[in-house]
């Protein structure tokens, strides 16, 4: 049992980055042979290699990146699930649909997913009650918040996308501390609920993922609606990979898994500091993935976070690697997107869309500001490095028009 | 652990009716007393109530009946919910909406809700995946049929009512051995996935609830879909109160609970056999109701099942007491509406409607049937006892057109 009372979730947090490397390196022939003695999958992939030589990041470099399309797909009816997972299929607790459509297998563990670690991060404690606005519908991700916030004592309200106005009924008369869920979702529960008069004062800490959370957001959800928010980056298949904490010093890495950064789409560790995608490998026994490419972009920070926390950092959550797009000789990234509206304090959701013609940068707002389209033009433009030449359009959409996904980049021009 | 190869969950079901009797009322006093020392609303309720005393069916009526207005409500804040837990707020592990709207706390313990007893009568095994499409967001039903698979060793792919597309995909790439849901989101999804060319053939079992299942619709889902149905009655406060077994008469009532049948809406149980209102007695140390009154009507079975479950037995689910609505003089029953359905093999959800100038029977179906009009209004009116000169509508609803709910009879005279 971690002692709950102190500022870490568990010691873990708190050994020196040598322990670590040495406790997980040593873990990691372990791993790699129940992998291949239990999913067939890592039996064929790994017939040539010896568990035992695979304990250094030197070693683990040299291994397969294993990609989405490698899972088990529908339409691929030759390649099953059990496959990958080292669990019998039988004795697993629930099965999820991850986006691809793969499938995410949950084991019988206590917080499956290791969301406990974010939400003591975030500052949750044992019997605060917490609204859970994640869908527990097909996906996963409303079970990940949930079984993390109960395996720290926090009884949950199992919201998802319920009729707004119950979850207001169940804000006032339950009274939930904490708050879990997308920020886009938040932000529209308080907006409605300010409109209808109802009272939400009692949420006052949110535990937020799934969509790029804005600096000018979390300013927002502070200074208007006093609530301390902190982002964790995880997904469908991996659980938990980086979460926040008071320092907001970047998103530690999780205790379970080993990250890296390489070359998007590629196998490579990029540079010192760079950018590209995220790789984990994930000591889940029932569902062990080494070296999955989450097809999502980050970097490392140098450093220790001055939180005391010791792991490795990931500067944030920087968009997906499939959103890299050219345009006139020039790579766009999503992380240029994302830093022109943290830059003009953007608070709703922002999307640039490339097409034949130009560029378009759609952004979600209740008013229009002039200043701001050319001041967001002319950021983009120069972090991006096109030409002054080049056109972009800033067109104004409602918010909830651009819908809930998280989509930073969107290349339209197969279809002009 | 139960023995789970045999025919019955555990020896409770097949113990020995007086041993049964003598089990449950030598437990009562402690239950009481636990109610009384943990949570002020029976401290005092029973007051003057010695909880050692209370140790017979003939003690247990002299108590008083909790109706859904005494819970604590919405609107009523000198209510408040923890004064019915008897354990503290912070130590639950969930809290749901319940119809009212009340809240319904979940606590920590595995299959809190007691649905793996049903689903191993319905005869799902360990190892069988569950397509579970009752409704996880902000109302218990998808978490009670969720704990109770998972505590049997069934895999649950929690699909709620996420998009059927979605679903499909999953039915065929998980190929799920079961169902869970409502009798009518059952039939929904399968005449779907048959217009829409899906497979959902690997479903051959099914455990539904929520709804009347009439004859018919067992019937269909047998011949027409290859699937074999079984029922049970729950409620949000309560968790399982009857299932099905292989016998299929009656609902067995669940090892866990005292079940009465008292006049409706009153206090005092009804004759051998006759109908009235369910009112449970139920041993759950973290909400423990004692003579709650659940609203819906029944009656007791004579004798045992042939199934060898030795416990009393439930006539079924016949409606809800405030559906109770006199016309004409004549008193008019949700069961009646029920029996006249079943008589004529209807299929689809059924509705009578009450107004000023007459009775109107909706009924959801596709194809028209003059003949069957005429001979449900005749059943109606014989079975009610109306005057042979009472008009009743008969008029063909499209299938949902009547909505998810179970109501049977809808008084709509305040609104005429």
């Amino acid at each position: 049992m971690p002692e709950r009372d102190g500022t870490y979730w568990d010691r873990q947090e708190v050994r020196s980055p040598v322990d670590r490397e040495v406790a997980i390196f040593g873990a990691l022939p372990g791993l790699i042979r129940h992998a291949m003695d239990n999913a067939s999958f890592y039996a064929s992939r790994f017939e040539r290699i010896d568990p035992d030589t695979i304990n250094s990041r030197e070693m683990l470099n040299r291994l397969p990146v294993i990609r989405k399309q490698d899972l088990p797909f529908r339409g691929q009816p030759e390649r099953s699930l059990s496959q990958l997972i080292a669990t019998p299929m039988a004795r697993l607790s629930r099965m999820h649909v991850s986006p691809g459509p793969i499938y995410s297998p949950e084991g019988n563990r206590s917080d499956y997913w290791r969301f406990a670690r974010a939400f003591y991060a975030a500052g949750f404690r044992p019997g605060q009650a917490v609204h859970n606005a994640f869908p527990y519908h097909l996906v996963p991700a409303g079970f990940m918040a949930d079984a993390g916030a109960r395996a720290l004592g926090c009884p949950v309200v199992p919201a998802g996308d319920g009729p707004l106005d119950s979850q207001f009924d169940a804000i006032e008369d339950i009274r939930p501390v904490g708050f879990a869920g997308k920020p886009s979702t938040l932000i529209h529960l308080l907006q409605r609920a300010r409109a209808e008069n109802r009272d939400h004062s009692s949420i006052s800490r949110a535990l937020v993922s799934g969509e790029t959370f804005f600096e000018a957001k979390r300013a927002y959800l502070r200074n208007d609606f006093g609530i301390d928010a902190y982002q964790c980056y995880a997904t469908s298949d991996t659980g938990l990979i980086g979460y926040e904490t008071e320092a907001r010093s970047g998103l530690l890495v999780d205790e379970s898994m080993i990250v890296e950064i390489v070359e998007p789409g590629g196998t490579a560790p990029v540079g010192d500091g760079e950018a590209g995608e995220i790789v984990v490998t994930v000591f889940n026994p029932d569902y062990p993935l080494i070296r999955f490419a989450t097809g999502d972009l980050s970097s490392i920070l140098h450093g220790e976070s001055p939180c005391g926390r010791t792991n490795m950092r990931l500067a944030g959550w920087l968009g997906r690697v499939a959103e890299i797009t050219a345009f006139n000789g020039v790579t766009l990234y999503p992380q240029t997107v994302i830093e022109s509206a943290n830059r003009h304090n953007v608070i709703g959701s922002i999307r640039l869309f490339v097409a034949n013609h130009g560029l378009r940068l759609e952004l979600e707002a209740t008013d229009r500001d002039a200043d701001l389209e050319a001041r967001l033009a002319t950021t983009l433009r120069d972090l991006a490095g096109l030409c002054s030449a080049t056109r972009i359009d800033v067109v104004y959409r409602q918010p909830g028009e651009l819908g809930q996904g998280s989509r930073l980049i969107e290349d339209q021009r197969q279809a002009d």
